[in-house]
């Protein structure tokens, strides 16, 4: 079990999440691309910070709305949607290309990767441009109760796939998360947080909001890098995941 | 002797340029990467449309700045230009290769090729960030009196160049070209552009504004896609390439 | 009955339009503020040419989406859309008020007037910001076979209304436009433009796609300043009122 | 003396300074425009919180660089400049003005103010463009030995000012303040920066960085309300402000 984490989401003068903190204990960075947050100069530095620590890199794409932060829903033609996807995966896999490093899997951002995992003809676009870029590079979505439908599209394209779980949101019976905004959606203690992670590294099913249970399989743990639990719980996980 | 022209400066909803006139007579594209002018989806069809006339694409980084177009001077350090062009020239790189084609030269746009130009350390810069990319791809610079300082530090770095010369800009006595808000510093009739291509063509000297013979080596003329002489002029200066 | 048109929708250094040419035969000028389209610079300069025609002035504050010139709808809550549109009115304030001269109404761009159209709420939200401005100018807004619940919640807020109607477009029987992607719903040529604009001018009612007639209460006819027929079709309507 | 402090710099998603617990201590809030930070949603609860805390609000505009945080040089002829300033100052004016209150002074961000405190011609098209507003109100510059020209120029346009000195800089002989870079040149103790506040407050001579005495004449204090030292500063400021 992998834990991925967006990374280098700070733009221009303005920082956000800490990046140095949460790095040394996290597999895979998703490093975000210029369209929804950083630049090119903070782009370079979370690539150095990830080769640093041994961290896979990931190329986290949103949409071309920084004042959004990517997560407001926009349409697109599927053209378009390819190029903006092709552009900002293209940036990074240069700015890794000179530290001798490669964009190894593409992980969506926000109202993107919304908009991929609850329409297909979006998850099918997202899957194209990936698979145009020719790098042999995995897609990664989010785990759900059935995931068939991407599993056969992925196929058909040729493209692997990475399954994420999140460990700090609670699910809903169907498997999807419980709508941020309802009380109990995200998890504000440390303990409902590892307890949720252990159950996904021991690939034991997480309880739902009503206190059902959900099997979801997952390649990798998606971790907050903000907020007052981001740190300790990294580390906790780190340090279940290092016990094992 | 090759023509080159910049070219994919439209952005969103606004159009640049004649593109598709004037791309058929070109024999290489300078393609805007997204920071001066140009989005993912305006790159993929100029891309195209290049390919289509079996053009050469260069990538043609700005400054981050679309509404100044990139023609304002302004100070990056070193690292953060590296990021910049390399950023730019990545996307443009991965938008190329989805189309089975890729980015053979750099050519920086506006202030930062003013910049690059008069500024020995920016043009230091400019080398070391193509150099970075690994991509056996050469630099376009202006063919200058004297570019020997330019030809060691590239060769130094392993860089290749190109040299442009204009054929729409009277040069000075020194190989300058005149400061554009002088009068007679653009040409405006198709006779005195054509006057100067034949000459570069020829590899014969060009006349200064004061009328003195100035000797420029050059491997490309830049041609201008804009303005009321842009198509005529192209389609003179290729008739004269096609009739040697 | 008024001549309105979309005006300062250039940005940097892209034009878009034909301002010069269209301003002389319209009676209000939509100017754009900065987020969908123009800037500054452009916005004053359309200011004064305005003025200098005796146009009257009015805001067209959009999203802020300038790569999709505010065409795309985007979420926003009722305080984020207050203030986009604050922002916008009031730097177009400043700008006429340096030139001795008022905005003299509002009218949203593109996917913000389509918002307003279709969704009382958006509406609601858009009077609750010219209100809030207290600068005591109407909205414009597109008329339609009932605007009854429109001008109600114009009046509670003491807001009151211009009406629009298009001369270029088809309605449809229901009153509403007939969506552009549709064979006909763009008039194409200059005959049936003038048509359905001297019925308009005349208070007669206008043809439907299918023919059936249909009354609309309109103060202003929206122009189109681009396209071929821009031009002609202004002058042509203009004429008409000329003659009355 | 009152205690002037940049606020409202946050962006989107990016949060900067810490205004909630600054404000209750200063006299004026300089609130950026939205140019080199800020956004409309921003600038509103930003002004609402000056509000509550009686701070006079003063506009806070920049050059268009959010990536630079207006911290670049970048030149504009004085027609764009002018109207850049307007266009900001227009903005937040509206914004002030729909919670009653104004725009009560102007002092510009980063590189303008810069531009504007080391070249008189900057200088004077600022002062234009307030005056141009004709709202009565004053520009805020930076005291120096000698600001003699600059209140000519001033009172030429019909303009007031408000001088600002900083206790948190090391001056120079000449005035000016020690560059960022030179060692010394930013108090890092909270010691330093309150006596140096003492004796701007107290009309006394401030030592420079050479330890020579500097008579400055200040209405205001230019407090910094990011980093470690910003809150406890502040709070010792006002307290010997209280104790007077």
């Amino acid at each position: 079990m992998k834990l991925n984490c967006d990374m280098g989401e700070s733009y221009g003068p303005w920082v956000m999440g800490n990046d140095a903190e949460i790095m040394p204990f996290i597999d895979m960075a998703n490093i975000a691309c210029g369209f929804h947050a950083s630049d090119p100069q903070v782009m370079s530095k979370t690539v150095a910070m990830a080769k640093e620590h041994s961290v896979t890199i990931g190329a986290h794409p949103g949409y071309p709305d920084l004042m959004g932060f990517g997560r407001k829903e926009m349409q697109f033609s599927t053209e378009e949607l390819i190029n903006i996807i092709l552009y900002q995966v293209g940036a990074l896999q240069a700015i890794c290309s000179v530290q001798d490093t490669v964009v190894s899997y593409v992980k969506p951002h926000g109202a993107l990767y919304n908009a991929m995992m609850s329409n297909l003809d979006t998850y099918t676009t997202v899957v194209k441009a990936i698979s145009l870029l020719n790098a042999d590079i995995p897609l990664m979505i989010m785990a759900m109760r059935d995931n068939e439908k991407h599993i056969a599209i992925a196929k058909s394209q040729g493209i692997g796939l990475l399954f994420e779980a999140f460990c700090d949101r609670a699910y809903m019976n169907n498997g999807a998360l419980q709508p941020r905004r309802q009380p109990g959606a995200v998890y504000e203690d440390l303990n409902s947080i590892v307890t949720q992670a252990k159950s996904l590294i021991e690939n034991q099913p997480v309880a739902t909001n009503t206190g059902e249970k959900l099997s979801l399989t997952a390649n990798t743990i998606c971790i907050h890098g903000d907020g007052d639990l981001a740190l300790s719980s990294v580390q906790a996980i780190r340090s279940i995941l290092k016990s094992l």
